[in-house]
């Protein structure tokens, strides 16, 4: 499967503008993020390192073109994204106690979760240190003083989205309504803030940067519900995560909450003690899959995916921009659609 | 012991500036906030427990109103200080496995060590939103803008102190000089950034605005040596804090670094071995105390606390401000000197 052009095109460009950013700090801390992006190993060897998709900052700057801009002049901007996404990662695999991330052992893993804690956090204000390196003579106070509010925002929503994604592992009352509240917080706001960033600084029209914050909103609802299908039928080999993982982790991802939403009676039952059990063994996990199956849990996660997909881009279409931004973002939403890592 | 009057005058409008902040958010999330800050208890119930002394919004009011401003459009830039520091109040304590503070449970101890990061992380992004609630008509744009800035640069000067201080748990080449730059990261740029902060808010006198900074830092390096005073030879009682606990934690607080520094042959050692014992027992910790007691590590330290107050008193006194502002931080200092909790 070949990477889309929106993935492809700005990616040598963002890695620099995030590069730049870390290296304008000295200490030793910094190199746990070099070492998380892949750039150097362990031992602080050059090294050349899985650094992920790096959607948001390819959205932001897309979005910035597409809404009339010059895509360089929102290089902070999107640099700024890609570092939040990230820290919201090696917070995240502390908290899940994931030992391994893009094919390489996590932050904690090597140095250990309080130094990982200092890392995550670090990371994240310097996504708001990125934004001070948007250009004063396109962008001005005002705006970029909305920019800084919008990266806080969507950092709250954020946090406020891992918060109910780890309190929803304990609890089985957890219906479709509450998944969608928990991952438009942990997943949907930051693809919305990437897209609506992006048109922000491309253009001042409020109804242009409405609708790419909007369809960026549905893109992200379904990038987290296919994330969800990947999490429990993803091949180890090609998302980085052992398979299944989410099902031993007790996440209420789609296909649980979804599953608990269409069982009744016995077989819900069973699969609430199944999810109640602290150590779920190999012969539990294939339980769970049997169950999932039996009310084609997958088939019901993939029509979501494919439902906000296509919202987001019809949402996009109404637009009157040129029609290779619409071929540009309908390649992307084909390749999200049925990506496999 | 009674308060000084710096600590004592602003208090009850600096808590509500900070109740205000939190209240305008509405997930339960904020509820760890609530209960970190005394205000309510694990249950939700209204408490009135140890908000801490507030000793760093209170030194930004302090330095606005000294400095020639109306310390209330200073609020909101109080408010976003205190937060700051109980931020990594609430992952320090993570990090170092603190199940107390201020004579309560930590956060991570009633909610987990997952949630707790996801209070502090939260909290950290508050304080950035505090500092947009100062007032329009008085603070333009530029100056938000330069606070905005101070205050990411101050937190990831914290977080690199904090990096170091972690590092420096299994090291023992530390000489007073690496313990220096730790504690100006850890914690004498956020007291040096307060009287910045609140100086700017007060004047546009860039010399005024730097005095007061460096005034801060010297009273912040103070500030921390009389810490790992208490840290050691503290009574539990009034700090709050298990006596000897920065031994226990293989902390390379100042007596253990001045120590270090003022032993040879087989005393230092000893010393090292002792550290070098991941369970230290009561009679090693004895045994420490009573090597500290050798090089009258206590009175090293008293003194180190003593010269950096005077320092900060003297070039404070240099400025040609009302006299009522240099008897008011003279009666903090003297306060901070002697300080038992």
């Amino acid at each position: 499967m070949s990477l889309p052009l929106i993935l492809e095109k700005y990616r040598p460009e963002i890695d620099r503008e995030i590069r730049a950013v870390i290296d304008s700090r000295s200490s030793p801390l910094y190199n746990m993020m070099r070492y998380h992006f892949g750039w150097i190993d362990r031992e602080g060897r050059p090294a050349r390192g899985d650094s992920g998709k790096a959607l948001r900052p390819a959205l932001c700057l897309f979005s910035c073109e597409a809404a009339g801009g010059d895509y360089r002049n929102a290089l902070p901007a999107a640099a700024a994204l890609e570092l939040l996404h990230n820290f919201s990662l090696i917070h995240d695999d502390i908290q899940d106690d994931d030992r391994e991330r893009r094919h390489r052992p996590t932050v904690w893993a090597v140095w250990g979760k309080p130094q990982a804690i200092n890392a995550g956090t670090a990371m994240r204000i310097l996504a708001g240190e990125a934004l001070f390196r948007l250009p004063e003579e396109t962008v001005p106070p005002a705006k970029r003083m909305a920019l800084c509010r919008l990266l806080d925002e969507t950092t709250l929503k954020l946090i406020e989205g891992q918060y109910l994604d780890i309190s929803f592992e304990k609890r089985f009352d957890i219906g479709i309504a509450d998944y969608l509240t928990m991952i438009s917080g942990k997943t949907a706001a930051l693809i919305s803030a990437a897209m609506e960033t992006g048109a922000r600084l491309g253009t001042n029209n409020e109804y242009l940067i409405n609708v790419f914050g909007g369809a960026g909103r549905k893109l992200g609802l379904a990038f987290q519900v296919r994330d969800d299908i990947l999490g429990i039928w993803g091949d180890e080999r090609e998302t980085g995560k052992p398979a299944g993982s989410d099902i031993r982790r007790h996440k209420k991802s789609f296909p649980v909450v979804y599953s608990l939403d269409n069982l009744g009676g016995r077989d819900k039952q069973e699969l609430i003690s199944l999810y109640q059990d602290p150590s779920m063994d190999d012969s539990a996990v294939r339980r769970v899959l049997a169950i999932f199956d039996s009310v084609d849990a997958r088939t019901g996660a993939q029509k979501m995916v494919d439902s906000y997909c296509e919202a987001a881009v019809k949402e996009f279409n109404s637009l009157k921009i040129a029609s290779k931004y619409k071929q540009d973002l309908s390649g992307l939403v084909q390749f999200l659609t049925g990506r496999t890592y």
